[in-house]
């Protein structure tokens, strides 16, 4: 099952798409698509509800598309995760840091430069959405039941408040808007074990990121289990499990996102993303 | 005006204590105190019902008490903030990072020991908890605007996590149980601007810390007006604002703290933390 939220900001409506494609408002039987649906049984509800019909249809046709889960109550970052050709030396265990859940917003809201901001660049990253709570899993066997679904994720960063503004790398991480989510979240049992995803991120039309989930370091089951040792994952909470190649900062000419640009990501099963770059 | 919140967790009562010490419910005219209630005129509303007489008295004897807010949107830390004897040159600017928010824990809460954690040091923290959004302030004038409130913050850390295992040191600050808050949100009027308090912080008994908020580096209007600029503060955030000297971490043995320990935290006008030491 794939989950939307439609709508204006604050005020979205929980919405199913079917493998036709067609979106039903799923009001009658949540208030919202979050935690507290994905952790009470709202993923069953829904498909019982959606193959009973009588769901009304919704159309998408000039609606805002919102962030696909309420606001989450954290966002747990994974720092350098993906192979690189010719680099064989890779960390012992994952780098995790926190963005702030605030800056959750639609896949095709603006983003803003933040005032001050010199070095904004993008990261196409791979979602886990946690559904059931996460405390000391006994080993990433156990992650498949606490995985509620994947989606897309932008996960903006400055890179100049992260490394010369002094203490951690959140600075750059926590700017307003800086993390599109979405379009939709996909459930494990459409998406599998979102392993040899396709990731491909354009600006302006160029295509900067092409890279494949199969290229992290540390894989899904592996991260969820892992930052369960170090936090209590809750329902809704966001893992971003790291970029591929192909960032900004890591080419020649650090072409730094610009006001008036467009950023387009897609990742196979998971829909795609668009975002005018405004300043804050 | 100071607020609290009693009862078993999750199910916590909004209260008021007035000047004699006092508490009221709060239940007939808001539904917890958090984010929105102090955003939409709660703070108010309390004084008028309390000076108007007629709420129900609340007895705590046996009663739980738990953090003074509801979950916060977000928790942001302040790095090394306290002048130290000897010491004269200071960052530039302050070093922010992010705590979980689920990490709050009411202020005589057990707090645990994570598992493999062997190097659990104390932080006795002024917490300034968010009334109004901010983004962006023009300067650090603009700060007491939106200042809901201060209240006692245990930033609990687990140094081996912090600075051994990779990544940020959010690693070693976002373990269940890592922030006792309270008892009391004590509002500015009552308050003042934070300045001159004494924090002292004991550890079965032993003195391990104590300074003043008038050490700190870069102060709560200062702090505030900073973090503006990096993120969205929202009603209901909390900031905790660095620590004074007298941890594990920087004594010669490094006593970290161990399972059946006390801690006990005050600071002044803000009320008084005891927790015992678990084992998660």
């Amino acid at each position: 099952m794939r989950f939307m939220r439609i709508g204006s900001v604050g005020l979205e409506r929980p919405a199913a798409m079917d493998r036709d494609g067609t979106v039903f408002d799923l009001s009658a039987i949540t208030p919202d698509v979050g935690g507290d649906f994905l952790a009470h049984g709202g993923v069953d509800r829904a498909e019982v509800a959606v193959a009973a019909g009588g769901l009304p249809v919704l159309d998408l046709a000039g609606q805002r598309i919102g962030a696909p889960i309420a606001r989450p109550g954290k966002v747990v970052c994974v720092g350098p995760n993906f192979r690189k050709p010719g680099v064989t030396d890779y960390p012992d265990e994952p780098a995790l840091f926190l963005k702030a859940a605030g800056t959750v917003v639609g896949p095709d809201d603006t983003v803003l430069l933040p005032r001050g901001g010199t070095a904004v660049d993008w990261e196409v990253e791979l979602a886990v959405v946690i559904g059931a709570t996460a405390r000391y899993l006994d080993s990433p066997a156990d992650s498949k039941g606490v995985i509620g679904g994947f989606a897309v994720s932008h996960d903006v960063s400055e890179r100049a408040f992260q490394h010369e503004r002094g203490g951690t790398i959140d600075k750059g991480k926590s700017c307003e808007t800086f993390n599109p989510l979405g379009p939709w979240l996909v459930t494990p049992d459409e998406l599998g074990d979102a392993d040899g995803l396709g990731m491909r991120l354009w600006v302006d039309g160029v295509l900067r990121q092409n890279g494949t989930t199969s290229d992290m370091v540390f894989d899904v089951a592996y991260l969820v289990w892992y930052a369960s040792q170090f936090m209590v994952l809750e329902p809704g909470d966001v893992i971003n499990c790291g970029t591929p190649p192909g960032c900004a900062i890591g080419l020649p000419d650090k072409p730094y996102l610009r006001a008036g640009q467009i950023v387009e990501i897609e990742i196979d099963g998971l829909g795609r993303q668009r975002q005018v770059i405004g300043q804050a």
